[in-house]
């Protein structure tokens, strides 16, 4: 296997350092746009196998021409999801299996945002997965943490714990601090305002997807481990999209624990119009609003030794269980900060997504997932990634039994 | 009497507005920055007596050679509190009387500004007090209507209605909405950031002045007229330093109705440094984040046809009466937008605070006021201004007795 991450920044670093422990494949170009961060990381890591490489990743044939001149077999994406199509479409084009951790971008319903979907997250890539299937092509998409493992939980629990799934709740939380800021997002401001008032999208069997207000159903979700109750709400995530394509739960949530206090935050400057993009002129100068407000903040990138705390990630399962009993379960992964900055110089969020991506690749290596066509991890056996998860991988994942409603 | 008008913003137009309509002037000069301004507003009047004018307010000199060109007499500074001190100096320098309508800027204590004032309100104002008296000249401070009116009404009740005066307790409150926006203050941005972030200030009998934290000693005030009840907290404002100067009550505070939501978004800036005036460097360009702020909001002056609701300001003062018993009474001035804005095209908010200078140049051209000095609507008999108020301006104020404690 001769693997491509497209992207040098924080996830696909962190890749990069998880993958060089295992033995499974043979090549590991590093490419990005700035050739001095892949390079940097090549350096860092002291590893044989590695190659630092450039690419335009908005050009599917500069991808494409990498692939070639490197032999690659394997692409991960590892950059934002504006570039998805691009390296999506130069896989394709040369003929070797595509990973993302995020799908093609949504565009609201023009009329009734808030009720409707429009495009959907992922529909550009499902577009053409005819195509794929045709060629014999594995796309395999949203193979990060959430999604991704969230998607692996929950194959698992509609293979191994329930006869029968009501809801499959994602359910992300964490208690992560940094010390010496009034507020200091632990992941970019930019996205999250992105991410948090784009319309929140819920499956439910009949009715199909549609989508709500921003930050709507509010509810506390008591994570395991000590990170304790957080204030969860609807938003929008690759999840609900694909969990309905492969298993046959009733209803699909994803919920983020922002928590009040960011909640709140977001809010606000949504309803001052500071999440704009679109520049404003402030005194004879112009600038966006959203530019601002992340210049005010702390850069994330700089904060991870600054920070202390745990990430949860997970899907809350409620149906009817094996035994024909009503069963209440959380499949969950969490993750110390300290722990990830001590043993791979990584900051928990991000090691948390890249860790998956690599036992997936692991997993095509080894034969033990193969496919073709557009595949969520929903579509492959959950119990060999899981247990090279919690075992050669060294990151332990739970199971909590909560009492049915 | 020749008067300049320092700003042809909300409150410099409305003052203009309510001017035109009286005797007492020869000549009414309004100045801006930016000349279109006046020039709007002296065609839109059509009095003979307007000329417009383009002053720089930073400057002093501009200041006084303006006042020089048009043989101005009284000057009016309606541009925000941050170009206090160099209109003050350059009506010294001019010889001319000065008013207005917020006092010079404070600046908190270095290492206890939640408890201890550093550089107080008006301070650099008081620091040339000598200068003034002994030139003969008047400085009249802190005249629009907080403060301003709230200053005449705490004479009045000194003077009228009370014997021995526990509290002269400044509260303002409001029920307008503006139809069509999330979030669209009805006055400056700007400044109600500046006034609510810092420390807020009391004073009582013995220990002087001191501050607390922001959004101290929530309340919730009944106000009349309609308005009913809102919650209001500690505000840093003028009258808490000019009450203690001129009247006897034991403790002086100002209580600002600035309700949940409002309070909420004020931390949320704050929290996230959206309140700083320093610039931040935003992809290549220099901006303030709180001018960015108010760059994102309606402005305050052209909202007044959408917004209905009332204003209240007023006093609520505590003690014994000239009866020998304890009394409680609240003596207000609401205003309605629906009125300003038919009579006057002025918002209520603007307007309200502009009638109070009306009145003080007219109590001044006509002798009814005179002083030397910097001295506040306190130093000056209450009862013939609250009787223009009332009577020949037409804008009503009220009292309202409440039980004892």
């Amino acid at each position: 296997m001769r693997i491509l991450i497209v992207g040098a920044g924080g996830v696909g670093s962190a890749a990069a350092r998880i993958a060089v422990r295992r033995e499974f494949f043979d090549r590991l170009i590093i490419a990005d746009y700035d050739p001095a961060r892949p390079q940097a990381l090549v350096d860092e890591l002291g590893d044989a196998r590695l190659v630092a490489a450039q690419v335009d990743a908005s050009s599917a044939d500069s991808v494409a021409a990498l692939i070639a001149e490197h032999g690659a077999t394997h692409v991960l994406n590892a950059v934002d999801p504006r570039f998805v199509m691009p390296i999506f479409d130069g896989c394709f084009a040369a003929g070797v299996v595509y990973l993302d951790m995020a799908m093609s971008l949504s565009r609201r319903h023009p009329d009734r945002p808030y009720e409707l979907p429009g495009v959907k997250l992922g529909d550009e890539q499902f577009a053409k997965e005819q195509e794929w299937k045709d060629a014999g092509r594995l796309a395999l998409v949203g193979i990060g943490v959430e999604p991704g493992l969230s998607d692996v939980f929950a194959r698992y629990a509609e293979d191994e714990l329930f006869s029968e799934i009501d809801e499959l709740g994602v359910r992300d939380g964490a208690n992560l601090v940094v010390a010496g800021y009034d507020f200091a997002p632990s992941f970019s401001i930019w996205t999250t305002i992105e991410e948090c008032l784009n319309p929140p999208v819920v499956y439910e069997r009949g009715r199909g997807w549609y989508t709500t207000a921003p930050f709507s159903e509010p509810e506390v979700f008591d994570f395991p481990e000590g990170i304790g109750p957080v204030e969860c709400v609807n938003v929008e995530h690759e999840e609900v999209l694909l969990m309905p394509r492969w298993t046959g739960a009733r209803r699909v949530t994803f919920k983020y624990g922002l928590g009040d206090e960011f909640i709140e935050v977001l809010k606000v400057l949504n309803k001052l119009g500071l999440d704009r993009t679109e520049k404003v002129t402030v005194k004879g100068v112009e600038v966006s609003p959203r530019d601002v407000v992340a210049a005010c903040l702390p850069d994330p990138a700089t904060i991870g030794d600054k920070m202390t705390g745990k990430t949860c990630a997970g899907v809350w399962v409620t149906g009817t269980g094996k035994d024909g009993q009503p069963r209440s379960t959380y499949l969950y992964h969490v993750v110390d900060n300290e722990d990830t900055m001590r043993e791979y110089n990584s900051q928990a969020v991000v090691w948390q997504t890249a860790i998956n991506p690599v036992i997936a690749l692991e997993l095509l290596a080894t034969g033990v997932w193969s496919g073709a066509g557009v595949l969520g991890p929903e579509a492959f056996d959950a119990r060999p990634f899981l247990d090279l998860l919690g075992g050669a991988y060294g990151s332990p994942w739970g199971i909590q039994e909560r009492t049915p409603a």
